[in-house]
């Protein structure tokens, strides 16, 4: 099950995919034969979804006619305006610690703990839709696949082994990234929290449509070269380390974003840096999820 | 003029003290005569705030009856829910760069650019209310009085002569930190971030109660005991400069939150250090703003 925000008639509706993953059956259809109060966004949804049967969800799409196509309507971000800032995990593949060390300030040691810093996306920017270069701000624009987590349940202190329970699914994010101002400022608030950083989507995949913790091929693509190539089974911190970890203390919430760090083969890493630039075309891919694609502008 | 937050007969809701500071004039009282829209929260006040004549606010205000005594509502942070994290800066008075400089893995260089990260908050919690100590998490729970800044305007790019145009007003924070936790997850943001962190209030004063950028005296008593004692003319980046840097490349909204930095005088900075323990009793003070008293629980 595939879930997405989309604009249709400068409205702003959620919905599932179809079986073809070429249309779009709208929450509202389903919802409403189900006698539910309709999603008015994905967060609503997921609340939603998490109080429902899932297999009377599924046999409604199984016999609901696609209303619309991919075609006639423009990909938002699944969650566009996220309740609280996204939370992401710095150095969590090996391959890019290994990268990173060293350069500038970087420690090349092994994070012992997880990196938490966090991004604001308000709007996170969808599938389509074009990274701001910042010029006047930024010389080391740079570009960061990763998998990232949809919250379900509101969820504190849960245990390793009971995270999947609290997973809604999962999306793909570009964790954009100004090194520069990542290290003039210290902490990596600012670097990572210019507006148009944190482009998501194109389509939230249900967890039930992914193994535990999620083995994925993980890629990005600049203007069509093959830049980054992972899988995240080699997370430093898996899933359920994370889940478990950020909740001793901190309540999470259904809709909260986890990014759960980024495989080997960033700009910063290559020598000389190979720094995006206006033009430049960005495809993350996980097999599984997508493809979102963005341009920088 | 001072705007609060409160509970009253348990609904949520805003309003200004009254000439006194003893008595609440409820939003719903000033807006209904100028025929607007009731603001159902702060951030809804702020935006209608600014897009009315403050003299004919204040005219209404001078000729309202009091309605309801402080002592008849639970005080809530002027903002609980805010929109985005909480922005706070970290090393920002040069007393509190010396004190904390060389601890553990602490630069003591002055910082050469603001440095920024983020904290959760949500709910922030009010005056009155009781900061969990997270003995599971946390064996260095500390404190740190600091001005935040209200914004009132969707700004980006600001001048720095041009900052005090998007400010609204001003409130007090307690940036409560898990030290052992800024340092093992090498981020600050999930030692800044824990449940119940971030209390705010008791008010939010507009910016036209004081002198800009501001001279005020700030002040954090635990126990009674006054530990932190500055005046924010001390911040290595003031105000100015903070929104000019900030809104390079990163847009705010009304109700946004900046916390500017705490002045010396932290548990940590001690020899030994005195952190807070269950019990322990906070009161920080600023100058034109008020009271913010919580407990440890």
């Amino acid at each position: 099950m595939y879930f997405l925000t989309y604009l249709y008639q400068d409205k702003k509706c959620v919905g599932f995919l179809d079986k073809e993953k070429k249309g779009i059956i709208p929450a509202s259809a389903v919802f409403s034969k189900l006698d539910r109060a309709i999603p008015s966004d994905m967060i609503c949804l997921i609340e939603e979804f998490e109080n429902t049967d899932m297999d009377s969800i599924e046999k409604i799409l199984s016999s609901s006619d696609t209303e619309l196509s991919l075609d006639d309507v423009k990909i938002m971000a699944p969650i566009p305006y996220p309740k609280r800032n996204v939370i992401c995990l710095g150095k969590n593949y090996l391959d890019h610690v290994n990268e990173v060390g060293g350069l500038k300030n970087v420690s090349a040691d092994i994070p012992k703990k997880p990196i938490y810093f966090s991004k604001i996306a308000y709007p996170a920017i969808g599938h389509g839709d074009c990274v701001d270069s910042h010029k006047d701000s930024t010389n080391e624009l740079d570009y960061e696949v990763e998998l990232a987590v949809i919250i379900g349940k509101k969820c504190r202190n849960v245990a390793a082994s009971e995270a999947e329970d609290v997973i809604f699914g999962y999306t793909i994010a570009n964790d954009i990234s100004a090194r520069d101002l990542q290290q003039e400022h210290t902490q990596w608030h600012k670097g990572k929290s210019l507006d148009t950083f944190c482009p998501m989507g194109p389509v939230i995949a249900h967890k039930s449509n992914i193994s535990f913790p999620p083995a994925l091929e993980i890629k990005c693509y600049v203007n069509k070269e093959l830049r980054q190539n992972g899988k995240t089974e080699q997370l430093i911190f898996d899933i359920p380390e994370i889940i478990s970890d950020l909740t001793s203390g901190i309540t999470l919430y259904p809709g909260d974003i986890i990014l759960t760090g980024t495989p080997a083969g960033v700009g910063a890493g290559f020598k000389p840096p190979k720094y995006l630039l206006p033009g430049d075309t960005l495809d993350c891919v996980i097999e599984g999820i997508g493809t979102l694609s963005n341009t920088v502008k």
